[in-house]
């Protein structure tokens, strides 16, 4: 397939004036375009791309009663000549179709994935703003269609990309919980897949937490509370001392793009990183002894995410300020990466 | 509320003449209504009852991305006199507020639901068929709305219900594998509530079973593997001698309907019931000394479902044969009370 073949309605007029893009609301605001391809008899349907509105959908399709979707996150970036980059867009390629597998969604064609994505970006190119933080954030999705409310896997999917113009994500000052009672995801189950279950599974124990002026959830092993996971739309790093510290990918935590860039750059920049189980003691030991030195989350709509305190136990734990901090390094570097500031040996950033 | 409250959008033809009654494939046919009630400004509004038929939605809607939903499992039923009447619906209507309170969506009122639901039935009687195993399946649902791709619960929801013909429910023989790998919930997990993700989950581990020529997966607790929990869409029995062995309720599995009279009737029948973890390895070596006699699945779709063999550690047992099985008489007690052809000391037939 080439770009060509994608069937393309024409917007009447673009929305993009009516948009204010200094004070974006994240994830509320969509282009003008959006990328939808059709499964039915076997096979994925020519790709349309059309103007974003609303979608005509049986109430009895599958994933309005069994959740079966999936989904991605992505960014584009624009630099100061008006050229636009992806980030690892293959890394998110591989990573929607392990999930499909995961929810028994048949695999999403790469140059459909790719050719949609850059025909949608181009059309839309000038949603993009240029400036540090200014990204285009990119969700690409897949949704159960058929009609029929027996548990079995679907017969027709629908392949969605939408993009909403995005800010610097500033989450604010983070403190969390460590989880003691809730849990995010088995071993077994599908943790590891970006599954829209996931996600509200974590809303309530999340509200709970909100109530207790914490704003994210550490998730803990579901089996003993005892080893730190992830945060649900982050990774998590610890640093104790000068080694940085996280989880291992199983199957219940998500193998995040940000994640593997951070430990490559940390290799790379002589720091130390210790990919293994992490437990809470371990961590609260560190704080109590001021070797804890840092906790940060790691993801595609956040970036880099420093996390102030936490609590664990019924006891708060405050993170020190430290002086070269990791996070800022992390950060610095990567969107260093992203917005074509620098030099990337990694071949990470992938002009479109 | 009255049920003249609700706003009735009248069908111009109903389409009841173009189904063909004795070949219902479950859950894809529907009748000529639906109800449908929208939560936004922090409350439910007036519902209505329309045509049944595609919504429109935005893709940005969360259901689609974060999987928040909810549904429940229902049936009328229609005796020899055209009377309607439901199963312990009382129970189904406080089981989706328990569902939709861990998926952080709003309670929904009893008096819409009860309303909605007589409401729609009445329009649709028609569409009830009598008959031993004739029954009307009843989905009510919810799913978040707003169209919003941040992680984070909705503020707009759609409660809707469905009602959809189906025969006497013969799920074939059916035999199974104990999971020894992949797992359905986890502790502290979703899995006691009727959400939409939890279903998905099972679609691929399922669908590797049945390449292997079994039906169903018993899931098994993901922490050990050793304790036999619930089938996904049916809770287990485990009949091993003469006493009744089923899981009890935890955060993992769904406290059903079918499951709970089943333990009711047993009490009041003189069948010695334990309601207690049930191992792998005792029903293993119940099988081996012959003394397991019958393990049978509990559901709102199926009533009872015999299950003839199982699989686990690549070996396989057979369930005997046996004269007076536990599965034909619940059964057929379950299905006297519920088409009004026995007393029902319980209170739980309701006429509509």
């Amino acid at each position: 397939m080439s770009s060509s073949d994608i069937q393309i309605t024409p917007i009447k007029q673009s929305k993009i004036n009516s948009v204010d893009f200094n004070n974006l609301v994240f994830g509320t605001v969509f282009s003008d375009y959006m990328f939808e391809c059709d499964y039915k008899d076997g096979k994925w349907q020519t790709p349309v791309i059309k103007p974003y509105g609303d979608i005509s959908i049986s109430p009895s399709a599958r994933v309005f009663h069994y959740g079966q979707a999936v989904f991605e996150g992505m960014k584009a970036y624009k630099d100061d000549n008006d050229d636009i980059f992806l980030f690892r867009p293959e890394e998110n390629f591989v990573r929607i179709n392990k999930s499909s597998e995961r929810l028994a969604i048949p695999e999403f064609p790469k140059e459909y994935f790719f050719d949609g994505l850059t025909t949608l970006l181009n059309l839309d190119k000038d949603w993009i703003k240029k400036g540090i933080g200014n990204s285009m954030y990119i969700r690409p999705f897949v949704i159960a269609t058929q009609p029929a409310i027996s548990a079995s896997p679907s017969e027709e999917y629908k392949f969605m990309i939408l993009l909403s113009p995005a800010q610097a994500y500033y989450a604010g000052e983070v403190r969390v919980i460590f989880s003691e009672k809730y849990s995010r995801a088995a071993d077994g189950g599908v943790g590891f897949a970006k599954a829209a279950g996931n996600y509200a599974a974590q809303f309530y124990p999340t509200k709970l937490a909100h109530e207790k002026g914490y704003q994210q959830i550490i998730w803990t092993d579901a089996s003993s509370h005892q080893f730190l996971e992830e945060a649900g739309t982050m990774n998590i790093f610890f640093r104790i001392g000068d080694t940085l510290l996280t989880a291992p990918n199983n199957d219940r935590i998500l193998d995040g793009v940000t994640r593997k860039s951070v430990i490559q750059l940390a290799k790379d920049n002589n720091i130390e990183v210790e990919v293994r189980r992490v437990s809470v003691v371990e961590i609260k030991d560190a704080a109590r002894k001021g070797t804890l030195k840092e906790i940060f989350g790691s993801g595609t709509a956040t970036v880099i995410n420093p996390i102030l305190g936490f609590s664990h136990g019924g006891k708060e734990y405050e993170l020190p300020t430290v002086e070269n901090s990791y996070a800022s390094f992390f950060k610095e570097k990567l969107m260093n990466i992203q917005y074509n500031i620098s030099e990337d040996p990694y071949g990470w950033r992938v002009k479109i």
